[in-house]
């Protein structure tokens, strides 16, 4: 059995480029006792990775020059040697930017396409979605009528936070970019608001959204979106850091507002702020999967997925990811959904 | 009865100058129904008058032009009209920068001098205590072998965080000015080390103290100090914010490390930095005063004041206390203690 896989070449420098990444067809080994062979229907796209394609210090390994590049995948077994999985399961798995893998299957979730579909396991009800739910209630504590701001609203973190927080009552506005996203939020995901950041007057309209200030503002960004809702927090507003998608490509994080600007503002408006990283937050899988499934099955929160077909537009997919030009979750479909197709 | 008040003339343009003051006698109103005539013995000096004096937004109010400075002060009672007190009794007022008062009774504490020396109502067992009781535990949750530490360390709070934190169980470092200050915080405070901020080295000292990194950073200062402690920091360490003394007479914020480089480090190292105002959190009062009383009693939590004599003093002494010149709780003796005198 073979895999196609894409490796990471070099470092990328600022934006990741072509040369960053490597096609590399092999032979996958022989199932053993205890483990699968899996085909990925699903990779995920996530602004995370682009951590990973660095070196820099940071709260996980990088991966390896020549390594295959991190990620979710919603994949199907094709031939097990474990007890708990046969032929045609379709399974949760971390096998990367690849279109096939041998794993353990003890590192594997089953995924039932009666209780959502599959592609969910990587998006809202996946990780994503916890970060959301972690996020925002953990750290956010959003009270009703407290007023959330939400940056990257239409993606797959945000448009799940502003969704959540307008459930427990508070006032919600978006920071999106097109027009169209925009729309989507308000009239889609019914966002109270939604303004542009591409918008010169962002921090004008973020103002007139939020008459009351800012209580809570999810950050997925940084830059011009983070300036503007600092400019509105109330005393003792909470900024969960969830990304700051902004700065992934930056080659130097110099310039632009001060370090002391902003502790002086955490000193005078008691903020708190507080970066978390979802993958150390599994022990609130259960009651995010219970609570946030409800809500989708129910249909109260809503979802949009942005499908790929190719394994080979992953490098330049991702490279549009990082500037938002996704529009809802990011996938590649790597090979066909037989739940969907 | 007469009042001398220092009153802020002009509001400081950076560090405060002698003409931003003025030195007025007023006659103070008759005593009414209900209120007491108060002699100023100790006017406590906090770095939080320096925002105080400026009319930035901030949390709160700040001083009018021509208006006496803000100040907590322990006076004796010298005239009564109100039930509870009589003249010699103790209280703690919040009098200002004035040698004699007359106000209502219900803002008064009454202080009995067998509990503990009055003028510690101003300092390790007064907000400055408070301050660091609050700080520590409620946000720095400090646990058994964690590292903490502490800025401005030998001074009104940071004294106090660091014996808190050491009672805790934590290993405690801090950073202070003079040789005789390093000697006071590691001899006398029993600190587990102490680094002096003027060293050029006090990145590496810092490290060299701290070899299991910083779990909390009590930060009273910012500047180099931040920068050291921040290049220490383990994941999910904590950052209670009390003040930014080093900022307090900046006339800009800008430059230094900027905010794009804080924020990722918060995401990066899932840091916790969190604001706070200690008159905001009188309803933890009971609590400190039963615990770091009892500290004080047994011998196992010791403070040290910096007591400069003479109201006419008060600016020079406050402009030196944000330079750090002061050693310990700067305290203002206005008139005489008969308790200590």
């Amino acid at each position: 059995m073979k895999s196609t896989q894409i490796r990471l070449a070099s470092r990328p420098k600022g934006e990741p480029v072509a040369g960053d990444f490597e096609k590399v067809e092999i032979d996958l080994p022989e199932v053993g006792e205890g483990q699968v062979a899996l085909r990925t229907i699903y990779l995920s796209l996530d602004p995370y990775m682009r951590g990973r394609m660095s070196d820099a210090r940071s709260y996980a390994q990088p991966v390896e020059i020549g390594g295959v590049i991190t990620g979710g995948t919603v994949c199907q077994v094709v031939q097990s040697r474990a007890d708990k999985f046969k032929e045609g399961d379709f399974v949760l798995s971390m096998s990367g930017w690849q279109s096939a893998d041998v794993v353990d299957a003890k590192g594997l979730r089953k995924l039932d396409p009666a209780d959502a579909p599959i592609s969910t396991a990587v998006g809202v009800l996946g990780m994503p979605g916890l970060t959301a739910y972690v996020g925002l209630l953990d750290i956010g504590q959003p009270k009703a009528g407290e007023t959330v701001v939400v940056s990257a609203a239409s993606g797959a973190v945000g448009s799940v936070v502003g969704q959540l927080a307008r459930i427990k009552g508070a006032r919600v506005v978006g920071v999106a970019g097109s027009p169209e996203k925009v729309a989507f939020v308000k009239d889609e995901l019914g966002f109270d608001a939604c303004v542009s950041h591409r918008s010169d007057s962002l921090k004008d309209d973020l103002k007139a959204a939020c008459p009351k200030g800012v209580d809570v503002y999810f950050e997925n960004v940084g830059g011009a979106t983070l300036d503007a809702a600092l400019s509105l927090m109330n005393p003792f507003g909470r900024i969960p850091v969830c990304g700051m998608i902004s700065l992934y490509n930056a080659t130097s994080l110099d310039g632009g507002p001060s370090r002391a600007s902003l502790m002086r503002q955490i000193l005078t408006d008691r903020l708190h702020i507080q970066g978390f990283i979802v993958t150390e937050r599994w022990d609130r899988f259960g009651s995010f999967v219970k609570e946030v499934g409800g809500y989708i099955r129910s249909g109260e929160l809503k979802y949009r997925e942005d499908i790929v077909e190719g394994l080979e537009n992953a490098p330049e997919t991702f490279v549009g990811l990082l500037k938002g030009r996704n529009f809802g979750k990011q996938l590649i479909r790597v090979s066909a959904d037989p739940t969907r197709d």
